[in-house]
């Protein structure tokens, strides 16, 4: 079963139906936010419902035609999200809508020993885990044009600024190593999250079921197999926001910096980008970071959202009431606005028109750029890592 | 020209198309949501087009048949939303397409004098101040309900409980009335900040224009008048933030206790509500306070965002790079999960069932209720004033 | 009984003995550290206590006499800060030792009827009005300095910059006047809080006292009388929060714009201040915006303590176990941090050369300045009122 | 040079002297807070000084006496923490005045080829990798305490609550081995940022300096080192904030759960401790879970706090003006109010009273406790790897 591949392809700047169209080419650029899109989270909840359909048969505890049964009606087509949605908001869970229409289409033995946390849980880890393809894809394209940026700049003089006055010169060569080291720090993070983070739910109702079945959905899933179900642990999801954050965050240093260079009287680097990006309603001489302003926008709204799920983590007991409705909606925004922070960021570096001269000239006379070169290698080599 | 009204009506409960339809029953339950949706956005911005339009006519700046096509340019129903959000993106800003539409088909005097950021902010507000309409209203219901516990429980025994510990007891009335004030008094903050500091914006590209134009505008549209241009002081959409952050603080104070009170051992009130409400797919025998979970889940998701807003003040000189562009999605969040607090506390509190038989039974005998009943004849005074 | 002084007097810049010795320079500039310090807290409870036992003499609850002695006992120097500390950590609240030692020193009509809570509450609210009244007079100084820049700057042409570009010709005064304004509404909007918002605590130990011992008590302290107890509503905090972070927002707002107009590639304004400040250890040609930086670390670090306070209203029942104890350190921290930002802000502002000459050389020639002296005429009127 | 073990030890309980006496028995229980005190910072950043002066010596910098001097002036007890923070405050950097001391003391091969950064930045990161010590010990002790419970408790029934309601039995062990592996999760994200992420900073001035010296002073101090420096790409202090608010969430859903299990409705558990801990002032007969509300009281300041760090990545250039400064102190709470939960955790967890009986009660007759037995040996089997 191939559930690595990305679930839904979008074109780039095509908001996802689920979010708003006014602001989705803003906040919700690239491939990650079809990931977090309604129908994805629906495919997923199907998926975890089919797994557990295979684990249950190959466990012996529901007949192998009832398995069958429940895997072909697993169809997102077949749903009405409208519909699951309005009925999730009587039990504030979307799982007991689909429940009971898999029962209906495929028989009783449709989610065996499960609870709606356990489906939603594995959900949310595989959405995840799918929308953190695309994220990392922009993520790695963005540092190969820093390394690009590093190796051709390697030795363009720059002055460095330090508490925003002029410092000691350098290169914009390490400078743009140090953003890219920046990303690929922040990305091996996030990746490492993605691969032993994410976990499956199959505690059943109360966190006791026999571990033999998350042990047979985890494989399904592909998702990492947990020591105990964890749906009143909320680590996974603390950790999968924090990573998210620090991305962002270092796609944030970026876009500053690049704001701060564009500037009229700097002038070192400018936009590239698409015909007609950067124009002014009121002032048609200029010229915008727009690039660089969404990166900051969208990326700015992420640590609150980070912090959200960090301070959503004293579930009550065995369930929580409150807590754990918290996360849907914060995740999917944490992934959305990272994915369009990383998206924006890629196109960014991938067109960004630098001024060697100017900055040669902001730099000085004859200036001593360090062990600049040595650090730019250091930094290539583990970015080829 | 009427304002004041909402913009849309919805089915309670229905999603608004600009969320997700799969989470919308939880987290955008109630108006508020279609307030906000993408077409009350570019509503508003046409609103503030025309308003501006009109003004400009009044002050003699644009010929009367030029403001005249204007105004019957701006038909939210002629625009393309994903069109406009496509264009949009291109430069951080809605308003771009929008304006280049309108003066298309009504000549270039469309958006005379103004500047992106004098279009959104503007629409912001006027978006902000539809919302709180049935914001209020929710929240006011829920108030009422409170009261209607507050009089028909003044003499019902109740155990209070501090560090949740059997204290002393107090009346199940003077509870109400304490929720009830909770709601009145953040609802005063939010109605105030409705009325005195949601405020046009029309300085111009820098903020300099000629204030004459800005005092027409907030006449037409019902806003405020600032003094000077907002433009990059942001206090009144932090005064939104803090005070919408307020109110879903005291719904998430009453939920919270609900579910308390809910509690198995203890069984002092159950939620009322539709039909099947509260279902468990795991186990028939349960019954869950689905209303307070959902307000408790959209409660905690609040004060972060009001954090992002009021970590987003430090505009760059007179137009943020980044900062400014936080906000749109924010606001609408921070609006969209209060409104649908107050629609699931206004059911919740009006469906409630209380149980006093259980509630004298852990008060214990001949119980001293202090002075309740003067204390709730104060607040119900204070409420219905 | 004059309340309204403030508690403490320290030099500028000498940190309280409540914080950081070595960050305190950074973090706690001003005066209004010392009035969120231990012995300010201890001040402020020993008032709340003297001013109980004044109201339940006039009330006829304990005998005059006693009153007395609770009085004269209700000196701070005659506690030992450390010794309330440990016993108050056997209960999670430093009332009960202290308590517990005026009764043993004046009688057990001391704390008569009351709670801890109600010390707690009534107290941060008495620390916070003390402290707001150094904070507002820093603020004010900012305002003012910004109102000499602002007459002084009329006519000093500089370029608006927007999205970090430059956009149109402006003056620097009105740029200055912006800041005023900004400074003037969080100001407004923070006394108002101060006023009115700021409240007693006196329902006893469940919320259902006579009230008139809090309006008594009232008086005393000069806070503000509520309709019923607010020890499980936390609104008041939650605005006094708020209103911390919008001035704190405003301050960051001036802070950036000085920062980037001090830029060597700008250099339109530079810090003054005492000799020495803004040195490098590494490089001695560097002058550092050392106030400007310092308002910035400290603004920053507000907005996520006021999401603390939003987000711990869900306070249990009749006294919150945990979210209640939250509020101490966090609201001291806000005081503390939003008054060493309008400390900087302060001094930045007063102290700040402008170079009129590099402002109109970027501004071009013959700039149009708009209706800058319409626009900075309104806001010094508003300013002076 | 044994730098692994802790700096200074402290009574438990006992408030550092850089925090509030008064709520220190709150807020900075346990050994963390002394880890984090300023004589901790001073000596850290010595530390760093000497480190880099035998860095220096060894790859023929500066003269071996020259390093030796240096080395020995480097004594926290002959600087003046008041007069550093004062000098710092002119620097925004408590660096400045520390290597103008040290220069006139041991002469000016002091601090060479460094910045104030390179100190600050290792300095934290070596406060922060000496206050893990006794945070993961105390952290360490819970769990422990939780594996007690487990295996004392494998076969008690207790009722699971799901959404705060009876759902199925499960056992109180098994709850407990969630406890357990929830802190065991958390402590390990938090041991690999300690070994792994907590990294020297010796760029230089502007982050280009030869790795050699970083590379010997990250061996000195038992740091880790860095591909490049991360003067301002801050996933470091963000991994490091991120992983101690995961901690503290873990030990807040403990905290969480005991006070709802210890409700006077359900009492299956009450907390132990010192005699006279959990008194009342206003109710003599109330006995308060003061150790969970600690633990709820700080850990519930821990989210924004990280939220804070994550949000200040955007640092400028070379070196942030006003994000960087953020960090000491937030990193310093973040570090005390993590440790504090953790000391009063492993008190609560160390000392709980379970009540067996109550517990079988609500649990209904022949209760089926699943796959209990297992799960708990599989989670003590991990706890003990």
């Amino acid at each position: 079963m191939a559930t690595d591949s990305t679930s839904a392809s979008r074109e780039p700047g095509r908001p996802s139906s689920s979010t708003s169209e006014l602001f989705g080419g803003l906040y919700a650029r690239g491939a990650v936010a079809g990931e977090v899109a309604d129908v994805a989270w629906l495919r997923a909840m199907l998926d975890v419902e089919a797994a557990l359909a295979r684990a249950c048969v190959a466990e012996g505890l529901i007949p192998a035609a009832a398995g069958e049964a429940i895997v072909a009606a697993c169809r997102p087509e077949d749903f009405d999200l409208a519909a699951l949605g309005a009925e999730g908001a009587r039990s504030a869970s979307p799982v007991v809508g689909l429940v009971r229409i898999l029962r209906e289409r495929a028989g009783e033995h449709a989610h065996h020993g499960a609870t709606s946390q356990d489906v939603m849980d594995s959900a949310m880890m595989l959405v995840a885990r799918r929308a953190l393809a695309p994220l990392l894809a922009d993520a790695a394209a963005a540092a190969d044009a820093c390394a690009r940026l590093a190796e051709q700049h390697r030795a363009t003089p720059i002055i460095a600024r330090t508490l925003l006055a002029h410092a000691l010169p350098t290169s914009f060569g390490l400078k743009a190593a140090v953003w890219m080291s920046g990303v690929d720090e922040a990305s091996a993070w996030l990746r490492d999250v993605g691969e032993r983070t994410l976990a499956v739910q199959m505690g059943g109702p109360v966190g006791h079921r026999d571990p033999a079945i998350a042990a047979r959905v985890a494989r399904e899933l592909g998702l990492a197999e947990p020591v105990l179900a964890w749906h009143v642990v909320r680590v996974r999801p603390a950790a999968l926001a924090a990573a998210l954050a620090a991305l962002a965050g270092v796609l944030a240093k970026i876009a500053r910096d690049v704001t701060l260079l564009a500037q009229d009287e700097v002038q070192e680097v400018r936009e590239g980008g698409a015909a007609g990006r950067g124009a002014s309603t009121a002032m048609t001489h200029k010229r915008n970071p727009v690039a660089a302003i969404s990166v900051l926008a969208c990326a700015q709204r992420v640590p609150a959202l980070a912090g959200t799920i960090l301070g959503a983590m004293a579930h009550e007991h065995e369930r929580a009431a409150g807590a754990w409705q918290v996360e849907w909606g914060t995740v999917a925004e944490l992934l959305r606005l990272t994915g369009s922070a990383a998206a924006w960021a890629r196109d960014l570096l991938e067109q960004l028109d630098v001024d060697a001269d100017r900055m040669a000239l902001h730099a000085g006379e004859s200036p001593d750029l360090g062990a600049s070169g040595v650090l730019i290698d250091r930094a290539l080599a583990a970015h080829r890592r």
